[in-house]
């Protein structure tokens, strides 16, 4: 999606270990101006009329996932990190690690909320080494719900989450993919899409 | 606002220890099409055209503030539990208790996205005892900026929250007040709006 692209390249920052910035438009200041393309753009690659539900996890997918499920018209479920006491203690759990925060989490979706016969679209901010997707399949399959598809707004395609889960058949729409990028100059190489 | 006050009649519960139950639609699933509602509500409660960022607080503000956003044509910053390595250092903090998680949580913002000149509306899900809008308020206060007002789903009228913000002048606009409930019966009371 060139919009993003073009935004990565005039607001993303590229800092050391392969850290790409993108906080001032993605996922610390949100631009649901831009949300709203990326919206239109993920129901364009996913246009199936069985998706029934929207998954994501706390935090940064949950502003992405809220304005793309207007295009879809569904509700968004969010799992959720670490347990809280106003869950009713009937939920699916899975962990996950995290490279940004570079810890584990217990992460969990009531089974109200996610259930056998549901069509799932993941939606999330980053798609990276593919552990939080890998959870959020994971609370799927565990729901006996069926996975329509992952969108994600910026892929690193230098690390493995997306190779890996496009080798198990999950179809996976990236807007951005960064193939490489560089901390000394700045430059960020995007995948070539065929748009 | 009727909408939001049948809704939480219908699908709401009552649980032990004043735990309102909501996850159904509010906070754990979430009802896009009640949130777009909601939002043009808030739209219509704070018109100024001043305002032009809105402030919440992770994980179940995200989706309300994203959304109410597209009404107001401003960007959402939401606050941070806990550091992230992945700001840059640079941000204001304050320390929130929740009721919810019986915990105390660091809360930052950077301070790249609240500046002196901005005039922010705070929005969040619940208003209990004010503990998450008073760390907001108190991460506004720090940048120099000011609070145009704070918009709330549910308010538990009950508890003080409301009564202390509303106290210092604040203007708080939520849109149902639970004045009362039973977890024995369901019973919910909302205060009367004058709507």
């Amino acid at each position: 999606m060139k919009l993003l692209e073009e935004r990565i390249r005039r607001d993303g920052n590229v800092k050391p270990g392969n850290v790409l910035k993108v906080d001032s438009f993605l996922n610390h200041q949100m631009d649901v101006e831009l949300y709203n393309e990326m919206g239109k753009e993920f129901r364009r690659l996913f246009p199936s009329e069985k998706i029934n539900k929207i998954l994501t996890i706390e935090a940064s997918g949950i502003g992405i996932a809220c304005i793309a499920a207007q295009y879809f018209h569904v509700p968004v479920v969010f799992a959720k990190k670490s347990q809280s006491i106003n869950l009713d203690g009937e939920q699916y759990s899975t962990r996950i690690e995290s490279f940004t925060h570079k810890r584990v989490y217990d992460v969990i979706v009531s089974k109200k909320y996610l259930q056998k016969g549901d069509r799932v679209l993941i939606i999330d901010d980053f798609l990276a080494n593919g552990c939080a997707v890998a959870g959020l399949i994971d609370l799927i399959e565990s729901a006996g719900a069926e996975i329509e598809g992952v969108g994600i707004a910026v892929e690193k395609g230098f690390q493995e989450g997306g190779r890996l889960l496009r080798g198990k058949g999950i179809r996976v729409e990236s807007l951005a993919i960064v193939e490489s990028m560089d901390d000394k100059t700045g430059e960020i190489v995007f995948r070539e899409s065929c748009e």
